[in-house]
């Protein structure tokens, strides 16, 4: 099957939306999203973005049976090791399920892999949830390796009245 | 003891350089550490930079045993959750030993905080390593969870030949 992969523009914030909605679902955590379409537009596209996106498109004549031609994205940001230099961090890789097994994810994160390189990145970031076994076997397969296992590396987070307290010193 | 924090600037990177390695031995992995001065004065201080860093410096006569008054730092930048939206990233957050149990730590973290509230940020994110009790148990006091041992998160990590091999597309 044809696909295209292109740099996301503020147009495509409507279907990225629409697919952030459908990987939490995958991910059993759509109660999680806070994210809005505006959000996206206001955080990707103005000046000094918070991230940047890549889609995956079909022809109009592979379109999904609900009529989507956007099939797939990747959302991406700069990211900085104090060891190693510039990285990049791949939040996000999907592709909807009716058009898996077509190399259409490997080839999102194939660009997001070039993008990082052209910036002088030597290290491609991700995170994957320990249950989700096809697509670690996925990544594993492409010469990525599990730093978490491997180095004892966990990811701790800060939110909410916690940060605020934080913030305020006063804990 | 009295101690600033305050924004890094140019003239900070030789401390920090220093500092990275500090705590990289402290992680047992100083050998791991590829960043240099001048690569921390090109990535942080020049247009469009990869990080930001906070300082923490004590008065003339509090000055280490070694001559050093920059005895501590965190280096941070912004990412995105497209669950949650805007977020800041701690890269690392360290204090030299002699200088430890007086705040600094904290008033660090505290900084990154308040200036990720500023910028639109709900979330903190950084990584600790698993053996390292004494930092975990810190950020717990503070408000922080472990996302890797409550949901699952595991790091996953492309770099080098694999990397390369990812952005051709040939694997």
């Amino acid at each position: 099957m044809d696909f295209t992969i292109r740099a996301a523009t503020l147009e495509d914030c409507k279907d990225i939306s629409r697919m952030i909605l459908e990987l939490a679902e995958y991910e059993k955590a759509s109660d999680q999203v806070k994210i809005t379409q505006r959000d996206l537009e206001q955080d990707g596209f103005s000046k000094n973005p918070f991230f940047h996106g890549i889609i995956a498109e079909v022809p109009e004549h592979h379109k999904s049976r609900e009529g989507h031609a956007k099939v797939g994205y990747s959302l991406y940001f700069y990211t900085y090791s104090s060891w190693k230099g510039r990285a990049v961090y791949m939040e996000d890789l999907y592709v909807m399920p009716e058009f898996r097994g077509k190399g259409i994810g490997k080839a999102l994160m194939s660009k997001v892999s070039q993008l990082g390189l052209a910036a002088g990145c030597t290290q491609l970031n991700f995170t994957v949830l320990d249950w989700n076994k096809s697509s670690l076997d996925f990544y594993l397969k492409q010469g990525c390796w599990d730093v978490t296992s491997d180095l004892g590396y966990h990811c701790m987070r800060c939110e909410g009245d916690a940060l605020e307290h934080l913030a305020q010193g006063d804990l």
